[in-house]
Parts: structure tokens; sequence; C-alpha cells
């Protein structure tokens, strides 16, 4: 299973929608199943304040775009010409993985689990490869076993190829 | 030259050698030529500081290496088994540069500049591929000129490539 490539699936909806309380539970029971996993996920808002000062800065200011790894975990401080996709995104994170979960990114082309939120009955028009669209549950656990149920279904299929 | 690989320079010594300050150097000058560049740079210190109860900490914590990119700066939260060296590195910041610094990653076998700190004669004998020795030099304009004649030497035969 090693070398095959990892299923990539998007998590998407409008905000306060569970994305993340849908993600954080898929993962929970992925793991206890050993399967290695990771998420990308897209922000609004800074993921790193960076010092003022700091090495990172001092080069990225010096017009470098910069990389530093401490060992475990990675910052790269990149100039807003170089802005990617997800496609870069999936570069960069790797591929060592029997599932990668997708968060944002909503117009790229990947497979998609569409949440509703309360007050809507429908996905907007203009977002594609939508799979399944899950309504609003006030229980989590509803959707947790919808999803699960699409994922090992693939899943299964990975083990089998 | 878009799609030409980049130059991969190590900039390597002990703390203290004056690694920071020739590589800022470097980077005004060549950025004043309009070269792409780009700076990977291992740490001994975390690079980031990352506040439990993120989404980031969250999805880590339930078993997942997570990318977390706003638009400009990346965030990669990895598990210690997932360890990388410089060819890793390499991958994850890109390739669309003309130059790439790095600062770390000693054992690795890219052709390196070696920096002697003030009470140094050598560089120790287990560090391969350095391809030039630079004394200390009270005064950093020194190695930087230096510095710069052996880039631009390289440089120049990617442009004539």
């Amino acid at each position: 299973m090693k070398d095959s490539k990892p299923i990539v699936l998007g998590i998407n909806g409008f905000k306060k929608s569970g994305k993340t309380t849908l993600i954080e539970r898929l993962l929970k029971v992925l793991a206890q199943q050993g399967l290695r996993l990771a998420v990308i996920k897209s922000h609004n808002e800074p993921v790193v304040t960076d010092k003022p000062g700091t090495d990172t800065d001092r080069f990225y200011r010096g017009g470098a775009n910069v990389l530093s790894y401490d060992g475990q975990s990675v910052f790269i401080k990149q100039h807003q010409k170089d802005a990617f996709g997800l496609e870069e995104a999936l570069i960069k994170i790797g591929n060592c993985y029997d599932l990668i979960l997708v968060e944002g990114f909503k117009e790229s082309d990947i497979e998609k689990i569409w949440l509703l939120r309360k007050d809507e009955t429908k996905p907007p028009e203009n977002i594609l490869h939508i799979i399944t669209v899950l309504k609003w549950a006030d229980e989590p656990q509803q959707r947790l076993e919808q999803a699960l149920k699409l994922l090992q279904r693939r899943l299964g299929k990975l083990n089998e190829g």
C-alpha cells in the first residue's frame, strides 16, 4: 500500500457548516484503523504570526521565499506573487498517505463532500465535483457515519488494488 | 531561464560563524539583480509555536500531518516519524528559483561554502563537498565579495545555458 496514491477528498461548505468537527471526528476513527492521514486547510486568517527580526523574516525581507524546518514543523514564508493552488499544496504535504482531507480550495476539481448549514437546502451551483451533500445534523455522529461509509468504500478499493 | 533547475548552495559553519549575515547580504545584492531567490534553513529551536486548540493543532492531535495555507504562508505540522532531509525540503519550497541558499543540513551532499569562526583554521573533516572556505573577516563585506564572485560564475553559466 505504501506507494499507492493517496485518496484526496474535499470537505467543503460555508462557515459554520461543521467542516472542522467532521474532519476531527473522521481522523479519530481512521487513525485508529492505522491509516496514514493528512489534512490540507486553506485559511483566511494568517496561519502564522512571524515576529519581525527572526532569520526567516530577515531573509524574506531580503527578497527570498524562505523555508524553515526544525526537524518536525515547516514554515514557508512566500511572496504574494508565488501564491499557489491545491496542486502545489499536495506536492508540499507529500504523498505518503492513504487519505488527504482538504478543507477550503472550493474551486478545485477534486471530489468533495458538501456540508449544508441548518438554513441551507442545496449547495451553490458553481461548486463542481460534489459527490455527496450532507444535510445539517444536530448530532454530528450522523454525518460522521455517512462520511465514513463513503470513505470506507474508497479506502477498501485502495486496499484491494 | 524559467524552467532551468535552481542552483543550490549551502552556507555552512558552526554557530556564530556569520552564516545569517552573509546570507542576508547576498540576498540584498542578488535580489537587486532580479534573481528569484529562496532560502532553506534548518533550526534547532521550534520554527513556529502553534497554540493548542487551533484547527491545525486539533487535526494534528487527531493523527494527521497538517498543511495550513493562508494564500501566502504555509505551516506544515508533521509527526516526528515523518522527519525529512534536504531533498524533501527542496521539493516543498519548489523549484521556480534561480538560486536556493541552504543553511544547515551540513551532512547533505550539496556544494557548500564553509565559514570559519575567528578561532578556527579549517573546516571539520567530516563535512564533504566544501567548495570554498571563507576565513573569518571582521568586515563582512570581504566575505560577501568572495561569495558573490563564486556565485556570479555559476549564475553566469546558468544564463548562458
